[in-house]
C-alpha cells in the first residue's frame, strides 16, 4: 500500500501544509510516500521524496520538478504519447485551510475518482467555518461557547461582554484570531479579522480555561488519540502552531478524571459521526465547570494529530482501507425516453 | 459575451438537466452558448448546438462527440500538440442534485479559475442538504417548517404528528418524497427515502398550504422575479417537476397582498446575502397564517427559473459582468525562510 501526500495549496496555511508533509516523511516508517505538492496558484507537481525539504518549496525550485495533471482516475504526467498514471493506493489530503479543508480538495477527489483520507465536502464546510460548526455541534447535542457574528466590517456593535476572541470564521492556525481585553482594543483586532474572512465570531474569553485535544478517526472501529492537553500561553499564536505542525513525537496524556475522559470522548464521537467518515480529525475542546464544549473542528490537523496516537502509520492504513465511495449513479434515460415517445420523437 | 451551458452530471437529476440545457437553447436569443455535458461518469463533452436534442444522450451518440478535458483556465480539446481551449466568458452551472447543487462543479470552478455563475461551495453545502438550510434559516432569523432528523434506516420513532411529509435530506426534484397520512404508509415511505439518502427530514404535511416561488440574483442591485404560486395537486411528483424543468414561456404572478409579497422579498434578500453571490437562485416559501415560511432553497433552479424573469437572457449577462472571485492568496514562504534562517539551514 502505498500513499500520496498532497500539500501546499492556495491557502494562508500553504507553508505549514509544506511543513506537515514534511513531517510525515519521518512519521511513515515502512509506507511508500508519493509526495503531490500544490503551488499557490494550484498547479500539481510530483515531488521526489530527497527532495522533500523546505527549501525546494521557499527558492522555487519545485518549479522545475515533475508537473501534473489531475484527471479521472488520478495524477498524470503528460506524455508525447498519452499519459502516465502517478501510481499510488490513497491519497492524505494534507492542505490545510483554504482548498483542503474548505471541501475544494474533497470534491476534486470524488470527481476524479480518487481514494483520499479526507474530510469529505459536508464535512468539510461544516468544521472550516466556525459559525457552521456552532449549528452542527447545537444538532447533535454537544455544547460550544456562546457567540456574536459581524458579517459587515461597519457593523460593529458587540453585545458579549468583555474580554472576547476575535476569529475570521474560516481560517485555522490562528491567523487573524486575537484576544480583546476591553473596548479600546476592539477596532484593531476587528480590522485584523476583516482583512481575512468578511465573516467575523465573536466568542467569550475565559482566562485559564481547561483546553483538551482528541484526535481519531473510524476505520471498522473506533481508533481515538490520547486526550492532550496542549502548551499554552495565554494564547497559541501562529508562531507557536507552527511549531506542531512539525511534531512527530509523541504527546502526554493529559492527567484528567475518568468522568472528563469519557465525556470528551462521547462528543468526539458524536461530532465524528457519520459526517466525517473516511477522515482523521482533530477536535479541540473546553472544560468550563466540568462541562465539554467543543471548541473547534480540525478536519485536517496540522501534522495529521500524528503525535497523539500509539501507531499512526498503521492506523492511516486501516483508515485506507475501510474508505467508501459514493454512491454510482447510472442514467437509463427512463425518463427523456418516456417523453420522446409520448411525443412520438425519435 | 458568451456562456457556457454546463449541464449533465453524475446526479439523481441527470435528465432533467439535460432537459433544463435544452431548454436554455430557446431562452438565450442573442447570447452565443457553447454547451458542455458531463456524463453520469463524469467526463465531459462539447455537444454541437444542432446536437442539443434529448435523443443525443439517451442514444449514447454524445460518446462519439469531441471530448473535454477541465485544467486551469477552462475545458480543452486535446490536441496533437499541446491543448485548444473553448472559448466561453462565463459558465453557467445547470447541473441539478448531486455534483451541480451539492459544491463539486462550484470547487472546480474555483480550482480551475473559471468564471462561473452558480451557487458557491458554502451556499451549496447550505442549501442541498434540507437540514443545513433549516440551521441556516433559523441563523438569519427566516421561520422554516417544524422537523424531525432520522439518520440511520432502524430509527423510526417518529415525534411529529401525521400526517407528514417524507424528504430525503440532498435530494431535489421530489425524488423519493412521500406524504404519509398515518403509520401504516410510514415504513413504506422511509424505505423509499433512505434508498436515496442516509438522512432522512421528517415535516408536518399542511393540506392545501400556499406556496410561493421567488428567483433572483444581486447583479449591482437586487434582480428579482415575480412571485409565482406553483401549480399543484396534493403534491408535485417528478413527472409534474419535470415539465418545470422545460418551461420558457412567462409565469403569471401571484395574486397576494402588498404585505405577503414583501414579506416573501424580505425573506429571499436575508437568504441570498453574501453567501449565495455569483448565483440565481430560486425560494420556495410556505404561508401559514399570514407567515412566511422557507421550504426550500433551490442553488440550481430547473431552467433556471427563467419562466419567472422579465428579461431573463440580460440579466445572466448582468450578473456574468458582476462576478466576483476568491482572494489570490500567494505564498512569499515568509515563515520557512525565518526557521530556516533560525536553524541556519540552507
Amino acid at each position: 500500500m502505498s500513499i500520496a501526500i498532497l500539500f501546499g495549496g492556495s491557502s494562508y496555511e500553504h507553508e505549514i501544509s509544506i511543513v506537515s508533509a514534511i513531517t510525515m516523511q519521518k512519521v511513515f516508517k515502512k509506507t511508500p510516500l508519493v509526495n503531490i505538492f500544490v503551488s499557490s496558484n494550484r498547479e500539481f507537481y510530483l515531488i521526489e521524496p530527497r527532495d522533500m525539504k523546505s527549501s525546494t518549496f521557499s527558492s522555487g525550485a519545485y518549479k522545475k520538478m515533475q508537473k501534473l495533471e489531475i484527471k479521472k482516475g488520478g495524477f498524470f504526467v503528460s506524455k508525447m504519447f498519452g499519459a502516465k498514471a502517478v501510481e499510488f493506493n490513497t491519497l492524505l489530503n494534507l492542505i490545510h485551510g483554504r482548498d483542503g479543508e474548505d471541501g475544494k480538495i474533497a470534491s476534486l477527489m470524488e470527481f476524479f475518482s480518487i481514494s483520499y483520507i479526507s474530510s469529505r465536502l459536508e464535512a468539510c464546510a461544516m468544521s472550516f467555518n466556525k459559525l457552521y460548526t456552532k449549528f452542527y455541534a447545537q444538532s447533535i447535542g454537544v455544547k460550544s461557547l456562546d457567540y456574536q457574528l459581524l458579517n459587515n466590517e461597519s457593523m460593529r456593535e458587540v453585545l458579549l461582554p468583555f474580554p472576547l476572541i476575535v476569529k475570521p470564521c474560516r481560517l485555522g492556525s490562528s491567523i487573524g484570531v486575537s484576544i480583546v481585553k476591553d473596548k479600546s482594543e476592539l477596532d484593531y483586532a476587528l480590522d485584523v479579522a476583516f482583512e481575512f474572512d468578511s465573516d467575523v465570531l465573536l466568542e467569550p474569553f475565559i482566562a485559564n480555561i481547561k483546553e483538551y485535544n482528541l484526535a481519531g478517526c473510524y476505520t471498522d472501529k473506533w481508533e481515538l488519540s490520547i486526550v492532550e492537553e496542549p502548551k499554552k500561553d495565554e494564547f497559541l499564536d501562529f508562531d507557536k502552531k507552527y511549531l506542531d505542525f512539525s511534531r512527530d513525537g509523541k504527546a502526554v496524556a493529559a492527567n484528567i478524571s475518568q468522568e472528563i475522559q469519557n465525556s470528551i470522548v462521547e462528543s468526539f464521537k458524536a461530532i465524528y459521526g457519520e459526517l466525517f467518515q473516511g477522515s482523521i480529525i482533530r477536535c479541540d475542546f473546553f472544560e468550563v465547570n466540568g462541562e465539554i464544549y467543543l471548541n473547534e473542528i480540525n478536519p485536517i490537523p496540522g501534522s495529521m494529530a500524528n503525535y497523539l496516537f500509539e501507531d499512526f502509520e498503521n492506523m492511516v492504513l486501516r483508515l485506507a482501507s475501510a474508505l467508501r465511495f459514493e454512491k454510482k449513479i447510472e442514467s437509463k434515460y427512463a425518463y427523456i425516453n418516456s417523453i420522446q415517445s409520448a411525443k412520438g420523437k425519435a
